[in-house]
């Protein structure tokens, strides 16, 4: 279990793999985010992309999904105030196979609540070509030890 | 049709409602950010935020979703290469109605390739009591009117 007090500068955790299938693709991309090259492959395939592509807030949620199985569910995580950089540097395509790791970058013990902190991670997400798809500068408050 | 040249810095798009039910917000949550307090309703009721809320990138996708319905899709969108700042300001429950705008920072046309732009934007989404749940910093590339 990862408290606050667990987390230090440097520390690197490699997360798990996440397939980006066509039906998933399709499916997030029509509920959240319907832009042609998104959901319509005739479209898509006309469009600079030269075929579908996932759309980035599905990216984000992937990796999300391998942060917290990898890492946050065996932590003290008490959520995000948010994320202070998000890149999507290339197109992420069906059957592509997502990995990553967090690094951390800083850590700060809360001023006001006691009971917690902030811990300030950088995420990098690779497809399997082991091309960097997506980073992210984030931070999350994590319960201290003595508070559990 | 809104392409690069048709976006000025101070335009304000107002964009239409998202209701974030139960069942929704489970189902994200289950299957991309599967933390007790977003995917337990017991779990949530005895943490900080006091009963379920939604993922922040349920917020962020069920946002652009208004953003698409309500001014991509009719716009020579060409993607996104990346977010500068999304916070998460308030938690989001079950049963929010969201809403929210869209203005425009800043327009630059690329030095490298002449038939698209960048448009800056600032994202700001509002619960129903008009308290702002998210913000978010963002850049976006159109295609030129000349282009099309």
């Amino acid at each position: 279990m990862h408290f606050f007090e667990d987390f230090a500068i440097g520390q690197k955790f490699d997360l798990g793999t996440y397939l980006m299938t066509t039906e998933e693709i399709l499916e997030f991309a029509q509920r959240f985010d319907p832009q042609p090259f998104h959901v319509d492959a005739l479209a898509a395939a006309d469009s600079q992309f030269g075929g579908l592509i996932a759309s980035g807030w599905h990216t984000a949620s992937a990796f999300m999904r391998l942060w917290v199985d990898g890492l946050l569910s065996s932590s003290a995580s008490m959520g995000s105030p948010g994320v202070s950089d998000l890149r999507w540097l290339r197109p992420v395509r069906p059957g592509d196979e997502l990995s990553g790791w967090i690094e951390v970058t800083g850590t700060r013990p809360s001023q006001t609540k006691p009971g917690r902190g902030t811990v300030e991670t950088r995420g990098t997400v690779f497809n399997q070509n082991d091309e960097i798809v997506m980073t992210l500068e984030s931070a999350g408050m994590f319960a201290r030890r003595a508070s559990a």
